[in-house]
């Protein structure tokens, strides 16, 4: 499996290059193989119609769509593939993302987008990898190690906090 | 002019049909030949850039798209065209259409949808008689004469109102 | 795969059970085993941590949780296992679902939920097959199938859609 | 038609005018004649209204109305001529632009705007040319060429990013 | 004092009659005289742009405006006197008022608008009678006897609640 | 303890006491003595203000507030006191109670509000228990054993729920 | 008259002085005597209730309240006085403002504020001396003088931007 | 007392620590001896869960909880104790904390979180004091002084603005 490219990562607009690094850089560091693109639902929408049909075919299992504003990519790909689509809502013009959430989340019936936070660029990672873990036993190994380190992060984190405060206002 | 098919009304669902046949009403009464279609962006995509595409050659000038939710059929078609694109944000689920109007509304750079208000089903008609004046004068006048008909009616219905008023609170 | 038990339904409350009965509905259509329990994140703490702990040891593989309100319970459950969580945001109180798609969606990183619309019990069903359908071929057939069925349905209502509203208005 | 002015842009007030210096450009791009005032609906009201009134007669064919906060102007030009009005609700004052946004969409049945995403400069001059094409097949013309020099250059750029991406996270 | 017209009410719409006639009521009850329209800001601009002009030397002293929607037309009476305006948001359409509320309180620098809660249709009127009182002690002397009676009625209601759920909770 | 009353409910108006009777009855569920009063903090401000300067010496230790629309009253009796104050927004008007909760929550530093639900009446009777339940072990105890009974129910009722969703879809 | 304070100014916090001074400013400018005072709702409920309380008899004929947040400053006055009350929601936290907006204007029958834009810090101003402008004929006649003067700056601005654009853009 | 720690502080990740050391001082400031942890609900539940099950045993008697976004660290909390929990809901992420309010105050009936303003994190440790003082009334004398220091030191303000501004709009 590690070799094979199993996720797609589309985003809308060159500007949206920055945030969805932290969604290739997750990917990286749980050991999965993806592609990425930009491909505007608006603008392209027959490239993203294309690559959409031909996801399961060309090995994809996963497809991550970011996008902000009127954020129609992560529905576009979903009308042309059944694979689990994740849709990013990204923050971009006035409205801080909240018009993003709506377009990506409020899909009608038949058709679902997998929605994870506004900006939540590496959670769309996590989600991709915890769907692969279901067919990669390797995929969820590392996914709870991870937790698992996260979490021995946080306890020490916490005790160094614990400390700190205490020194601060020392009674 | 008037025996053309000028406008297409294409709709998300069978359940905008209710909403959408004010707009075929106002275009009927002023005399616009229009087309009404279901097409779902999410579940008819290929029909739905089969329609845009084509909208243009079939002499279309306008198109009214309504739809709910993560609304995005008005843009799915000014993906596929340089016509006008109007917007008919619907009410539907449990956001009370501003899903929908977020999502018509916020378009990237170089694909606008013409948004009217939510559930403004007559008004995209009015918009779209308005687009269509710039080229059509008889559309033109049939505008004006209805302005001055609303003018009169509710000139009509003010004194009507000052007389009630007065009546139930005489001084 | 087919008498297996592979997604597990929980609610936060005895009153979401009429929404969620849809997502069992679609589940069964798409010959997908299932499990439903009620298992508020709140007043069933341990209860819940304990079904999530063990969810991927019993062979479940998607997690489908609805709740109203402050929304914790997909969350509650993404903490407790590395299985895909779909969270569906439940209308209730006086927000109008507002507060629970937040609530649900807004996942801190590392413990993400695919979040679907505000009350999409049958698109949390749908979304759990297509991520089946990456390891069972099957459910892949079934959800094209589906997609299929559901085309044609709306191709012939838009064609009678077309010719009502053509009767009503004749020219 | 070149030497036309076709479209007025009309702004709420002088500090409107850095956003709506982008209308300018991108009708200058597409070789559409405008015309530029400020005419606040709200401190220039018999101005406005004049304005408005006499649009067509003069030759305007689209009138392009930028305006924040609680924004009138579109809809007070709209209420004084039937040319087709395209709004542009400006972020301005503490709301983020969804109280320009509100009051440019949400006008009474009759007298429409077509209303452009927040801040949405560009579109508003896309949009006027959307329009001005069913007319002016020159326009028309521009604006498929336009479309496909973006799309050109959006492949490019996701080549490009195809391959940073790659660079960085060498597998 | 007391036979003199001293404000004026105006509507958007015939249907916001409903809404609107309890501010009459409630300036009937204080004896202040009032006459009522329907003076569209969109659909008889001119006529309401004219009350406004006319207004101080017909002899009102405040003009209340009720609309809905975009509701400009509290902002378009301000636009053309100065006297002051109160707008009243009125709740129509499918966004709760908030637009309304918006639309008639965002009001830029030199054109203030006073404005009520949304639906506040009494309140338009003890405000209207507010303003009065600076210039007719019997208005502030009917308001100050009003508000003592309304005390007076809370005390005794509050009285009335206490034993009622006592009675209903015996311990 | 049992005697006492430890607990003031205050409401702004006649028509929230069907709201806040639930509060009520849950005090009353739980032993705990309450008292029950109309207090308008804008139309009885001198007595809402002599209700908090007065309550601790009365031996009051709790008051709950609740107030719709600009639900002034829990911070006007939270100025008078530093008993522990909560805080209830109760739906009413046309915003669905999100201005309530603004209203109660957003307090300035110094004078804290414990806000609960919009319409969470019975948890401002629970909260009011837990705060007791410092002073008092055998509220604790009832708040404890009330829980467990609690999570019997919801287990019950669970196990039922599997049942009836087999029936109805057997596979 | 020139020489009475008619206009009282207070507000909620010492950080509130820099968004108000901006009253003070445009009162000024009109020759209309104020008085500024900090009179915090919820720190200081007493001096407010007598501030509000006196404040009629004191010779003040308008007050002005700016507060942010929870914002009950307004309302706290209205509650004491049948003077006209003018609320200015003053952005400050993290909603920005539309909390206190809420807080000022949705007030219940009885107790009106005249609300203004969020830090309509200026219109505060023009608002109150409109209300005086009703008894006061001098500022009437200073209330057109600047309305006529911001009408010629605002002309003079608008053919200075026609000039610049088209000089920018030569044809 | 003194020397007990009576209050706990939890936080649902490092970045809160900024927000929640305000916390920390103001119980200092009061003598409440208080412990801190960070304490995340979906990537320490196990712990979150131990430390708030053995909190009333350990001698809390409030337990403060500040998080963001889906922010469930006060409600994950509430669900193991019957103790006085308080919610700081924290701005985080893209939506300005009303996702945090929301996911805090919505709590289901049986397990209340007392919530305060978004970034409140002073006022949790007033609304605890306020809690404590119940059971300790040196707390109460505390509390009171300081609402006595406020005032003064508000009154010197207000008396210094007044100043100010006159001298800088001397008339």
């Amino acid at each position: 499996m590690s070799n094979d490219i199993l996720v797609g990562i589309v985003m809308g607009s060159e500007s949206d290059m920055i945030a969805m690094k932290k969604t290739a850089e997750v990917l990286t560091e749980l050991g999965i193989g993806y592609e990425a693109k930009i491909s505007s639902a608006h603008r392209m929408p027959d490239l993203t119609a294309d690559y959409a049909r031909g996801a399961r075919q060309r090995g994809l299992e996963v497809i991550i769509a970011g996008a902000g504003m009127a954020a129609h990519l992560a529905g576009a790909i979903a009308a042309h593939t059944t694979l689990p689509i994740i849709g990013v809502p990204l923050k971009s013009g006035e409205l801080g993302g909240v018009d993003a959430l709506y377009s990506t989340v409020q899909m009608p019936t038949g058709v679902p987008v997998a929605t994870v936070a506004i900006n939540g660029t590496a959670n769309a990672a996590y989600l991709a990898a915890q769907i692969l873990s279901i067919k990669y036993p390797v995929i969820r190994d590392r996914l709870e190690a991870k937790r698992e380190k996260t979490l021995r992060e946080l306890v020490e984190k916490s005790e160094k906090l614990s400390l700190e405060l205490r020194q601060e206002h020392p009674e």
